[in-house]
């Protein structure tokens, strides 16, 4: 295979103007992934940009071949993802590259599945294609880390939210938890949905806080809303049962008795048991890359022990709320020493308004 | 009185050198405020520089006019503080000024004191001197926040501490708390300790952790060790009890009966309630500027409900403990809705190693 890692860093600027046309379609491309791709002219001239708006649309690189059209001969793809070489919901990329007689491919990042993995590459390369891979790998590794994390898990990237008072609090002593955080971090809830494929909460959250979980518009269709109960002990009446509002699922465990379905328009899904981990395969299953945890203390603990949480989200609001009882974000670990503590790196910190941001991985 | 505000941008660069000459005792300066002064001759050339250091030892304007000598003739003195015009400690300021022949003095702030307040200056102005006043007031009030606040309250300025995880927790569920933040926010609590006059712990702090409580030698003399305790139920050995260390003090209310002190060679005070607001006059009475809450929920909330409190100092660690008990920072504050929340404001966001350090202040 004619591959060449020599001046990487020659492409970088075309390759982050790739990835910024990636970015343009954020949160509304899985199951697939974000990609962006320019066509140069073989006199290095930028004929053609494209990027991937959504599963079933045309991919990155076949929108930036044919805004080039005949300039791409002789010219260079530069890709923000290996192009794929199988035929799914639209033809394979390496067929259209070739045939548009470009004649070198710089790349990001190979496709991450081990199983087709550099077989685009290889394809291109086959057809002597120069080819060119590593360039803002890393940058483009977290650009998909998302879809990443599901190819290679079976299951979704996980993110966890909580809003809590300064002293640790997601609600007062008697319950009430509207609202902790200000109106700018409601706000910026909603853009958070709206960069997730579907938003999750406990039967617990339905019954105590009847919950819209939508985006306010911001994407289209909403992210897929999920109650995930053990007893299906649901009430009758719910915003989220409101179907023209956003779909909603309804998942739970074998061992749910189920005399009757109380809200029989919305559909349920059984999974083989109650456990977060299951839910994860069955919604990576259902075309999510990322999933909101926006559940209580007991199922965000569950989902943290079972490694389905990937990312905290915290919002703190300058405020005590103080209490005995303990409402926080986090229920039983079963922790016994401070090294079993579950540990975080510190992503970035931002103020909403008078609220504090605090974006953690999991390490 | 002859009072001018014309041109006090002028004075700035001057009074900001003052400050910081102030700055350099910081921490060390209780019951009296830290003041900075620079003396200009009649050509406004610096000629003096004094800051006042410990209580007991001459005040900032004696050293710079010492310093300035005869140069003082037909001077400038610019001064955080308004100079004071009563003999403690040391002899009246106001009479050094006018002996060292200084035609002008700059002032920042006046005397918080209402019962003085501009005594100084009327003395000052009285023998012909020009007085400028207002030049970076807000600085010097902040910088002087402490003790102005015991002035005007009669309370030292008090700042709580705690160290919790992301998910709001100061122990796990069973009670272990070593170590949630990271070495270089346990150093940070030495140095805060070493910026004030005295550390306050209740009974259960000194049952279940047996804590040390000094600055690690960064204060000379140590703050004031105070134990406050409604039941007298202390062990018999304990590192506070260790007075070669450090000062330590035990604190209650009438209500306590002592059979027996059990640590006979601590001072024990007996206040008029076991509520810290009596504590707080007492340690105002024992040259407390700012004291430290290092205690446990029930004594942080109580200190908290009784305005004992005006700043927050949070550490945050990047970890989960979880648990369904309530080891949170503060105990119940008894509010029904969340209007009644304690709202705080963001003073300072600030990285200490892995941990992030909130400081805010009390609405």
């Amino acid at each position: 295979m004619k591959t060449s890692s020599s001046s990487l860093a020659g492409w970088e600027p075309w390759m982050r103007r790739a990835l910024r046309l990636a970015a343009l379609a954020e949160g509304q491309t899985s199951p697939n992934p974000l990609v962006g791709a320019v066509v140069l002219d073989s006199n290095g001239i930028l004929v053609g940009e494209g990027f991937h708006l959504k599963a079933g649309l045309p991919h990155a690189e076949v929108g930036a071949l044919r805004q080039a059209g005949s300039d791409a001969l002789g010219g260079t793809l530069v890709v923000t993802l290996e192009p794929c070489c199988h035929q799914g919901r639209t033809p394979p990329c390496t067929e259209a590259v070739i045939a548009a007689g470009i004649t070198r491919v710089v790349v990001a990042l190979k496709d991450p599945d081990p199983r087709v993995s550099g077989e685009g590459l290889k394809r291109l390369s086959e057809a002597g294609i120069e080819i060119i891979t590593g360039v803002l790998e890393i940058e483009a590794s977290y650009q998909n880390r998302f879809f990443i994390h599901r190819v290679l898990n079976g299951r979704p990237w996980g993110t966890l939210k909580w809003a809590m008072s300064m002293d640790g609090r997601i609600a007062l002593p008697n319950g009430f938890s509207k609202w902790i955080s200000c109106d700018e971090s409601r706000g910026w809830a909603h853009r958070l949905r709206a960069n997730c494929d579907a938003v999750i909460v406990g039967g617990g959250t339905v019954r105590a806080d009847d919950p819209l979980l939508t985006s306010r518009g911001q994407r289209e269709p909403e992210p897929l809303r999920v109650v995930f109960s053990r007893t299906l002990d649901l009430p009758k009446k719910a915003r989220l049962w409101d179907l023209s509002v956003a779909p909603t699922l309804i998942v739970h465990g074998p061992e749910v008795v189920r005399p009757k379905k109380l809200v029989d328009h919305v559909e349920h899904l059984e999974v083989p048991s109650s456990e977060p981990r299951e839910l994860m395969k069955a919604l990576a299953l259902r075309n999510c890359n990322r999933v909101l945890w926006e559940c209580g203390p007991t199922l965000a603990a569950a989902a943290l022990k079972q490694g389905c949480v990937q990312e905290l989200s915290v919002v703190i609001a300058p405020k005590l709320l103080g209490g005995s009882s303990a409402r926080t974000p986090i229920g039983e670990l079963g922790y016994r020493s401070m090294d079993q503590a579950m540990l975080l790196d510190l992503d970035s910190i931002e103020l909403l308004s008078s609220d504090v941001l605090l974006s953690l991985l999991i390490k």
